[in-house]
């Protein structure tokens, strides 16, 4: 039986850890199974250190239903439920300008899943876009770790086409050629500023 | 005694509940007790629907510590505790631009006691001026029932001036002279792009 720490996870060595969280297909990148969202705090952390850009994820929307007010001690809250997020989990400004964007992983090699957006998140990036915004999403095949860049304008366009009855995924073949590879790098390791900077400015 | 709802919360009569919150001092003013939170919802929501701005609260940020996953049914967080915000509660795009803005009231008719703030916030806000963006604080006098639109800058020159052991507070003539006052109106409430129109634009 594998040993319980008293953070109640099972103890698993780091190697064997990462082996099964993401194969080691590239030796060269140094990632060492971080999340996408470490990768992307990270990499906002680094921008807002050096007065890059100020981005910063929203908090997980929770509906509070009930709260303890223990005396001498921070209030407990005993009761709440996860609720849907009507935006998008990034936000932020670069230069003047209000960047948006949603971030999302697949294990597939060969497409991308639109069920992995909710209809809101469409709709908010939409109205983002009309706004004069950047909005973009940040879609990761984790298998083969290639990150990308997909404007919104084009996720739109998808969506529009499953919407009209076509498929329900966008091809790797379609996102190679609509969306702009971000070169992962040590530090920061989502470098996306570059790809606004070549798109925006 | 009094009489306590299956919600929980004592019954009191709309017009006395309305009369302890708010004293009646301008008659014209139509918001009955709403409060500053639920009149910026209802302005940003005119603002969304219309395609004028899009601008949105940010969830309160929570710490979740346990979680239930009980079957066939929603995920409880059984365990969770209140975080403090590093950022300010509001933003989104107008016009392209980033705009980030946190909401006060106070009681006080003579002073807005600057505790109000946490240091994080107004670092925010500092970084926010310096990337660009429109910052700004909304501040309400609840007993005379003033909105006031400040602008960050004019925020960070009463912090420093706090941090080099001056007053703990902006008086309220101060305010009259280096804030905007937001008229407020029926729909929306709280007209804040006005003056971001007349400033930035």
């Amino acid at each position: 039986m594998a040993i319980r720490y008293p953070n109640g996870k099972k103890y698993v060595p780091a190697a064997s850890a990462a082996a099964i969280k993401r194969p080691a297909i590239q030796d060269s990148y140094s990632n060492r199974g971080m999340t996408l969202e470490e990768d992307l705090n990270e990499t906002n952390a680094y921008y807002l250190e050096r007065g890059l850009a100020v981005i910063h994820k929203k908090p997980t929307p929770v509906q509070i239903v009930q709260v303890d007010y223990p005396k001498r001690s921070a209030a407990v809250i005993k009761e709440a439920y996860f609720k849907q997020a009507s935006t998008t989990d990034y936000n932020g400004v670069y230069r003047g300008k209000y960047v948006d964007f949603e971030a999302k992983e697949t294990r597939s090699t060969t497409a991308f899943p639109l069920k992995n957006f909710h209809e809101h998140q469409v709709v908010h990036m939409r109205k983002v876009e009309q706004q004069g915004g950047i909005s973009f999403v940040i879609i990761r095949f984790a298998l083969t770790e290639e990150v990308f860049y997909l404007p919104a304008i084009r996720l739109l366009d998808y969506w529009a086409r499953m919407e009209d009855g076509g498929r329900k995924s966008i091809a790797k073949a379609e996102i190679e050629t609509s969306a702009y590879l971000i070169p992962m790098s040590l530090h920061p390791r989502i470098p996306y500023l570059s790809v606004i900077d070549q798109l925006h400015f």
